[in-house]
């Protein structure tokens, strides 16, 4: 099912309005679980000879390419790719017409070994001070964790996947931001192999911007995109109380400025509502630590993945529960973000297909099937969203809602925020 | 009160009995919240000059000296020791009767830097094949995080603590093992000095032996020592599903042998269950992953830190909480461990004196004073436990309970057990 790999995606466009043929407003439908059911195909591998993985001609032709946003405020790009017949350059030139490279910025080169397989000449260049690239706005993705699924080969091939991967979904990386979190299947703890450092593979492959936010680590990091301050949390790293994610988390939702970027968005792999039986409350553990957090700073929106199923939560949120006393359901709160899981894009591992009956009371609507979703932000106030199911290759609008910001659709909520920071 | 670190541990004996004052059965108390205030003396540093800091005489002696169980069955212990002059040798001799040292071991050498402090030379050194250390038996230190509090200070004085702090405990920790596992303290996240690699010092300074118990990583591993089997968790490590810290654990749980090693410990900083207002609910997060293995798996009992009180628990669990459903208290559980926090060994930050009321039902007895605990375990059935108020100097057994194991000490459960592993 690898065509579907590169729709594992939360598409966000800025300036684009599309056509809603079947909105509905956020709390005003009862709870739905679809009962649509997608035809079973297997799920087996494209070949590695296939087109869509072919290397690119030439001696040391740069294969791989992708790009990510490269500082805070999207006036730069981290463009990476690989060569494999030697190093080669790590420089980029660009300017600002075709054919016209007045510009040129130097990266980095690395490379590594997982298992006796030697990986290409990685490189990762950050090119500064476009001006004009921000302006053109155009299309991001949020992509919620879970890449190459790599990790479910053994020995050589685990390397050998990645590079299939990365040519594969060059047809996108390499001309549209991909906003990387990580999932579960990045962290590759093969002992069996000798393999034991957490994302190896992924570190040395996917850049982020995580120090122009003040991270320490690539794994969690946040930019500020158009109108929307997006935060990328790593569900596989630290972060209770006193760990540097849990540190820099505090630090960076007192930096959002509602005023400059109206939406705020999280990003993470495993979803903390999912009624889905798969992964089910795996998500409880950094619900403990940082649902609080979500409410009180009127985080909008949080995509999640890790769940091979569509979910979207109603605005809940489950604070009040005590070790010692108080609730022990989520609760309907109106300050608190919708949850949205997405982590039905397509993989080996087939779909997740059995939810919990009956649905939850905080469960909005809830499919198993491929799809992606798709955000698109009108204003301050508003913003069209879809989840899109991916029917066999045609995108049929499934569960679309238009959703009012959590600060700025409210003077009054908006007042009492300002009171709390 | 650096006089009191020393006493942050749990000791833990398996040959001598102590007369037991006020045994009290397991079950058969109510829950008490002590009476006991202690004189709040001011917690001011001992001055760096003074006699327990003191460096060793002579051209680069070895300095900061400490032991730790060197494999997993322990017939081997690592010695670690510090030189400030130049590296010297990492080799250790020894024999089996005083000054006839006819073997020898070689070990590896480290240093660092921490902002502009720059360590001594670092030996750690394995001796292997211990019978007579084996042998004599004898107590050992169970310490649950929080070491130096190095962290409190700033700059160079980051390290020179370390130091002064190493040369404090060698009266102790170089005659018997302390079984170390790290706290928030060791964290030592400090990125306005450029410090952000997670315990920096702490990995650098002391030596555990994971790889013997199959961890990947030092902050997490197992002991096997007499009757016990110890687990030391990492509260400040990933956790959750997927991560090598959870695999690893799965794993060691399938080699615990209740016929070998009748008692099974599990060590970590944050507690699970505390009713103390500081730090409280910090280890939900943990509870939500590991909970439901502790019960199946019958632990006896769980050391925490972190919290500078004393608390421990009746057999209470709440894996029956669910997102979406069931229970929203800890409920008696005949399979569950108790929860010990013993994080009254003293520090810089003074004592957490402020308890929860109503005292939940979960907690036994509580009370904010410094204090240790000392575990005897007398066969497989039994072990005498005390907590000891370190009643400014002077210890007072305050809490004593007589422990049944949970495996042996009911031959219904045993095969329970044994038909659910």
């Amino acid at each position: 099912m690898l065509w579907a790999y590169a729709q594992r995606l939360t598409s966000f466009r800025f300036l684009y309005i599309l056509f809603v043929a079947s909105s509905s407003v956020e709390h005003g439908s009862a709870r739905i679980t679809s009962t649509f059911i997608r035809s079973e195909w297997p799920s087996i591998d494209v070949p590695l000879d296939n087109e869509v993985f072919k290397v690119p001609k030439g001696y040391n032709a740069p294969q791989q390419v992708h790009i990510i946003q490269g500082d805070y405020d999207g006036k730069a790009v981290i463009i990476s790719w690989v060569t494999t017949d030697e190093p080669g350059s790590s420089k980029v030139q660009y300017g600002t017409s075709q054919k016209k490279y007045d510009f040129s910025a130097d990266g980095t080169m690395t490379n590594y070994t997982f298992y006796k397989y030697k990986s290409g000449y990685i490189h990762h260049c950050l090119v500064d001070g476009l001006q004009h690239y921000m302006q053109t706005g155009g299309q991001t993705v949020l992509f919620v964790g879970d890449l190459s699924y790599a990790d479910r080969y053994k020995y050589n091939d685990v390397g050998i996947r990645w590079d299939s991967w990365s040519r594969f979904i060059e047809q996108s990386a390499a001309y549209q931001p991909w906003i990387w979190s990580a999932g579960n299947h990045e962290i590759e703890y093969m002992p069996n192999m000798g393999e034991v450092f957490p994302f190896k593979s992924y570190l040395h492959r996917f850049a982020t911007p995580h120090l122009a936010s003040g991270s320490s680590n690539p794994l969690w990091y946040s930019v500020r995109r158009a109108s929307a301050h997006i935060i990328v949390l790593s569900s596989y790293s630290p972060y209770v109380k006193s760990t540097p994610q849990w540190k820099w988390l505090r630090e960076e939702l007192k930096k959002v400025d509602r005023e400059k970027t109206p939406w705020l968005i999280v990003l993470m792999h495993a979803p903390i509502y999912s009624s889905n039986v798969a992964h089910y409350m795996e998500g409880e553990s950094m619900r403990a630590v940082f649902e609080s957090w979500f409410v009180r700073s009127r985080v909008d929106l949080i995509f999640a993945g890790h769940v091979h199923a569509y979910e979207r939560s109603y605005r809940i949120s489950n604070i009040h529960y005590n070790v010692s006393s108080g609730e022990r359901y989520p609760i309907p709160d109106k300050s608190a973000p919708v949850y949205i899981t997405v982590g039905d894009g397509g993989n080996q591992e087939g779909l997740a297909g059995r939810f919990y009956d009956p649905q939850p009371e905080y469960s909005a609507f809830r499919e198993a099937s491929y799809g992606h979703s798709t955000l698109e932000i009108m204003n301050r106030t508003h913003a069209f969203y879809h989840w899109n199911r991916n029917n066999d290759g045609r995108k049929v609008a499934t569960d679309s809602v238009v959703f009012r910001n959590q600060y700025w659709a409210s003077n009054l909520r908006r007042r009492r925020l300002k009171k709390i920071l």
